[in-house]
Parts: C-alpha cells; sequence; structure tokens
C-alpha cells in the first residue's frame, strides 16, 4: 500500500448521527401514533425519502421534506398547520444538534496528520455538513471536506479525478459498506470498513466482502496497525 | 494577468435561473392572493429564507422549507393539506426545470478550455447544482464543480486553499457582485460581472466597485477580449 489521500467517512464514523435522526423519527412516530405502527410510519418516510433521491439528494432538509410528504398521505391531507409546524422543528432540531465525536477519533487524526493528506467524504446537506466540521472541532486535521450528492462509483470516479490521484493511492474509512467500501473497491481503491452500531435501512446490504483492499476492523485505532 | 483557474458562477451566468424563482414565487402569491399583497408576500418569503440561512444554507429545498413557514405564519396555521402539498409541489417543478443556457457561454467556454482550468463556482443545492451542470451538457468543459455552501470571502478562501491556487491567478466571473465578486477582490483574486437581467433581492448591493482586477462586461463573450 502506498496510500497518499486517506478520506473519512463523517456521521458514524467521526461523530454519532443515525440515533439523532432514529430520534427524530421517533418525534414523527410519536405524533402520528393513532394513524400506523412504528414499522409502518418508518416504512413510509422510508418510501417517500427513497423516492424522492433522484432530486432531493442526502440529507436533513430533503429528510424534512419527506416527512411532510409522508404525513399528508398518512393523514389523507387532514393534516394541520401546527402539525406541519412540529414537523418542520424536527428537522431544524437535526440541524442544530451538537456534534458529539467518537472514541478516539483524535488520537486517530493526531497520528496521521502530516503523513497522509487527509479529508472527509460525506454525503448529506452542504451547509449542514460544513457547520458539523466545524462544531467538531476537528477542522484543522483534514485538508478540505468534500459533500458529495452521493456515493456511488461515478461520484467517487469524479472526486478522484479531483483529487487528481489514482484509485490504488487512496483509502476510503466508513461505517457503510455500501457507501464507504464497495464502489472505492470496485474502482481499484482501498477500503476500511468501521461498523457503527445501527445502520440506516437504506446502506444495508446483505452479503459479505472479501477483497484484498479491503479490511474490516471494530474500532477507528485499528486503521493505525493497517496503515504502519 | 496570468490567470490560470477560471470559475464560472452558474446560475444566471451560465443558465437562467432567477425567472424560474419568480415563477415558481409567482405561483406562491396566487394560492395566497387573498392574505396579502404581492409585495407583502415576497417579503414574507425572503424573511423566512434569510432567517433560515444560517441552518439551511442557499438552494431549492432551503427556499421550499420557507415558503411552507411563510405559509403557516400568513394563515396563522390555518393551512389545509392539499395547499401544503402544493407548496411542495413548487419546490419539486423547480428541481424539474430543464436547464436553458445564456447566449454564447458554449462558444466562449470552447474557445477557453485547454487554455485555462475551467471550473464550476456555484451555491444552491448539492444534488440540483449537479444535475444541471449534467443536463446543460456543458460537463465536459469544466475540471469540476465546486458546490459552496455559501460564497463569502472564507468560502472562497476555503475553495482557492483547496485548488492550490495563489488568488492573484484567479478569476472568477458571475452576475452576482456581492457573491461573485466583491469577496474575490478582497482576497486579491480577479473578478468580471456580467449582469442577468433580473436580480434576487439578497444579492443586490448598492454601490459601485472599481478596482484594478475587477472588469464589468455586458456579455459573455467579451470576456475572451479581457483574456487575450
Amino acid at each position: 500500500m502506498n496510500i497518499q489521500i486517506i478520506a473519512f467517512d463523517a456521521d458514524d464514523t467521526l461523530w454519532h448521527n443515525e440515533p439523532y435522526f432514529d430520534e427524530a423519527q421517533d418525534r414523527f412516530c410519536e405524533l402520528f401514533q393513532n394513524y400506523a405502527s412504528k414499522q409502518e410510519l418508518l416504512s413510509l418516510i422510508l418510501n417517500h425519502q427513497v423516492k424522492n433521491l433522484p432530486i432531493y439528494g442526502f440529507g436533513i432538509k430533503a429528510f424534512t421534506l419527506s416527512m411532510m410528504e409522508a404525513a399528508l398521505q398518512l393523514t389523507n391531507h387532514q393534516l394541520n398547520g401546527k402539525t406541519m409546524e412540529l414537523i418542520i422543528q424536527i428537522g431544524k432540531d437535526l440541524l442544530l444538534k451538537p456534534v458529539e465525536l467518537l472514541p478516539e477519533v483524535e488520537e486517530v487524526l493526531t497520528a496521521l496528520k502530516g503523513k497522509y493528506k487527509l479529508i472527509v467524504a460525506t454525503k448529506g446537506d452542504l451547509k449542514d455538513q460544513h457547520r458539523k466540521l466545524h462544531d467538531s472541532g476537528l477542522g484543522h486535521y483534514f485538508h478540505h471536506i468534500e459533500v458529495m450528492s452521493d456515493k456511488t462509483e461515478m461520484d467517487y470516479e469524479k472526486m478522484l479525478k479531483r483529487l487528481d490521484i489514482q484509485p490504488q493511492d487512496f483509502l476510503m474509512i466508513g461505517n457503510s459498506l455500501k457507501s464507504d467500501v464497495l464502489p472505492v473497491l470496485n474502482l481499484g481503491g482501498h477500503a476500511v470498513h468501521i461498523p457503527y452500531h445501527t445502520t440506516w435501512e437504506y446502506e444495508k446490504i446483505d452479503f459479505e466482502i472479501q477483497h484484498t483492499n479491503f479490511k474490516a476492523v471494530e474500532h477507528i485505532n485499528e486503521i493505525l496497525n493497517l496503515l504502519v
């Protein structure tokens, strides 16, 4: 391995994220608990999110708009203004959540800084991800942040071109096999998977990955052993 | 001038945009014409947009959410579900608009390609701006697109660092004096202003710019004379 650039996924790799979304969805489910089961409500939101991905992309604003649509469908448009405002507020609260670092992230970045060009490569809302990187206090470890509209092979291909780097010199580290690992391996890059205790339904895959350029670890500090 | 990178603003510089927003706002005003004058309705939307900028940033999803808030305020939350859906649809229609190039954009890009590194530097929704660049058919002229969370001096500073270029070797071309010209001049870069026939209220400034690194032109093809 002759890695030159290491890209870290952000949400649930550097800092906690999915539990905030779960909490937000719980609030939505509470508002509509008389309409359907929690499982049905979560499916409904997901359906609208996936349907809207091609135009909205990822992130909290898209999530908010999809919750609104789910609520309108669920109530057969008998939604009152106060409830709509509460849905908007669920989204705004997500955008104002504190950034809580995952354990040992800072120690690992300290050890890697100067030895590699470190970047953040994430999906989500542009403004929100910039805000979180700022609030995390991790900004000075990274050369820059790449907010990607998606994490398909094509998106990584564009990013690698922009970074002017060959795939074999690039390492992606993240918690999503689907978004952080598979497309990078397919391009000839390296990838490390660090699982997070909960995964968004949309990011789940149901097969195992075996590849010479792939490593799975349990904790972020194990990547130091891989890179030495 | 020893320009190495030329960055083009996208909306209302490469392709039409503001008229689509005007049309969207007209549709909103029609929905609520019994509540307030058009001028009052437009102000109300703008107020919510500006208030939400720090968390939502720019773009159509933010615009949609701000229209929804404006409608809730206007009706004192007596908003029915069908109208809410229409507001969401106004936003979605904007995200599906065809991309109409401005005159002579393609000729100018053809003349500059190969002589400079050309990029797109724009605000707005990440997904939407990537979509528009793709649909415009202009993608192959540009090294890449930078979707910026805002266009302040700090945002340009970060971008120039990422591009690994000195400000004096950088030229920004766009229709907004506030976003495309002033911050770039303040950093020591070059800027060319090409006015568009209509400007979003938020982008207006009320003074004239005189600066050795600044040129104002009427049409995009005039930049070829400046660069030869």
